[in-house]
């Protein structure tokens, strides 16, 4: 059989570049002989747009759409307004390719550091919703930038969108180990969309009786995530408390140079798109300080997602076996680390 | 001179009860001869709502308004539906008493319990805005209970309305040693609001050449508060990310059973409300197992604001020396705890 994987990469910013260099080393490395690796590198984010202003033309969308999968390294730059990026290239191609599961594991690795004391036990997933919510870009100004200015943000949520969601999270529940779904939300204030994702977190549990559930406030979740983290197994929650919960979850369990993500498609309609969570890191763009293991994890929950199980685990376990290793005396350059774990998983 | 406090209480539910007989037993205590203490006690909260399905009547409302101050224990039940409460009646007093300042202090006191390695030095107040943001109540839902149900929330934000919190923060920070003000938004993706805080934050700042500002986006500011929570001077956010944020500040500075907040309304047209910033934990409510030390230093935020300052820092150099002398083989009950803080700030 010959297979392939025809893969997008757009590195983006500042240190973008840098780690999917690694990311990319590493999937080459880990691929059996028999699979054809094929890559399109893409030139968007902050470079793009000071020289030619646009952020994410159509034709380079319809062309994104032809592949099997995207691979991201980092949008943003301080040179560029806040929002252009973020909503014009980074937001719009989670939209446009419908990744409504953004899927963000959090493992405390033996041997990493977290600021947490007495070192918790940490192996949790937030699938966090990629489509909707306080994301859509839905809200406005008026009177802007005078004393009455007044300016909304809508979050607009669907039952179609909240309930495919949670679907996928009762089946990520349902196949580990521990079977635990939390909901996490503020249906207490927000009771309009917290109702409505509580009621259907509910309703579709009754199809996974297998599933213990939990249903908790964004602000409680935030405290077990300092003082009880090993009580998570998955978490489902919305576009915008799930982008805060994995900052936090990532500085518990290692830090973002640690945190994989991948925005998913599960109906395979359109690519999915793996990235860091972390962001350009422009002051550190260039020193070879980027620790480029998270994009490394990405390209594992990558290949994860392309049915590649194998290959997946491997870059897991050479992750694991090189942090295990770590001492705080040897720093290594972003290429040395894509370096070693790329012999890793090749031996 | 013959001064007075004339005082609602709503002790509210589950330990709310508790803990504000012993904010009352050390208000009493600390407070000069000299000082006429009327109290009058309105029964709000689940036992109400369930005797008579009122959460705030009018009249009471009207009548709260007569007092300087009002002490708050917390509201909400699991026998209550989600929202009924804290909508119709905590947010109701919010908003009708025009608490647009909800102050929040975090400071790790010594001897106290910390989930962070490291014991950082904590000491920071978060001033979150509380009239507008996604607090509101603007919103609703479409279809409800169907599957093409859609349900929106809308997060309102004046100029008004920012700029007198975001005023009062350059205030507060002014007024502190360090002199630092950091804005917590997430400007990048809630770009209507977002910027219009951004642009709001920056312009007033040019009022305080002093003032040292920084900003951050929530996410971001997640990861400080585990890994560098002593960068925080002042912080000032909207509603929602204050709510989020000063839980996580009250887990890693000891714990919600210290974590004290005032509803302040700065102008004085109506009376103020302190807190303390958990809840009515119904699981151990009548066990005596409340610690009522966030109560009792909400008891300080009040006094402090009514103009008793020397009795304001009484109250908090008592938690201080209480704490340092808890041990973790003395387990004292809610009342024990309120008796020792009467004795240490009445001598
Ligand atoms: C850059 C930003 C738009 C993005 C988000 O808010 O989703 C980032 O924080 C993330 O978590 O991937
Ligand atoms: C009970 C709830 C409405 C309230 C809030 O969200 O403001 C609480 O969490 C708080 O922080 O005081």
């Amino acid at each position: 059989m010959s297979r392939s994987i025809n893969l997008a990469v757009v590195p983006g910013d500042g240190i973008g570049q840098e780690v999917v260099a690694q990311g990319l080393k590493v999937l080459a490395a880990v691929l059996p002989q028999d699979v054809k690796l094929d890559t399109k590198e893409y030139d968007l984010g902050a470079r793009r747009w000071h020289r030619t202003g646009e952020t994410l033309p159509d034709a380079e969308l319809d062309s994104l759409k032809g592949h099997d999968a995207i691979l991201l390294g980092a949008i943003g730059d301080p040179s560029v307004p806040s929002g252009v990026l973020e909503r014009g290239l980074l937001l719009k191609l989670r939209f446009a390719f419908d990744h409504y599961v953004n899927l963000r594991p959090s493992k405390l690795f033996p041997n990493t550091a977290t600021p947490l004391a007495g070192r918790p036990d940490i192996d949790f997933v937030v699938v966090r919703e990629g489509t909707e919510g306080p994301y859509t870009g839905n809200g406005g100004s008026l009177r802007t930038g005078t004393p009455a200015e007044v300016a909304t943000e809508v979050s607009l949520n669907t039952a179609y969108g909240v309930e495919r969601v949670v679907r996928d999270a009762y089946e990520r529940a349902n196949s580990r180990p521990r079977k635990k779904l939390t909901l996490v939300h503020k249906n207490n204030v927000l009771v309009y969309a917290g109702h409505m994702w509580k009621n259907i977190f509910d309703k579709v549990g009754q199809e996974y009786p297998e599933v213990t559930t939990d249903y908790l406030h964004v602000d409680a979740a935030t405290i077990f995530f300092v003082t009880q983290p090993e009580r998570f197994d998955v978490i489902v929650t919305d576009n915008l408390f799930g982008d805060i919960l994995t900052d936090l979850a990532a500085a518990v369990t290692g830090g973002i140079g640690l945190a994989a993500s991948g925005n998913i498609n599960p109906t395979g309609e359109f690519p999915s798109m793996f990235e860091p969570v972390h962001g350009s890191a422009p002051d550190i763009a260039g020193t070879g300080k980027a620790d480029p293991t998270a994009t490394i994890l990405s390209v594992s929950l990558l290949l994860r997602h392309l049915g590649y199980e194998n290959e997946a685990v491997r870059i897991e376990d050479a992750v694991a076996a090189d942090l295990a290793e770590r001492t705080s005396d040897t720093v290594r350059t972003t290429d040395e680390i894509g370096d070693a774990l790329a012999v890793r998983v090749a031996s």
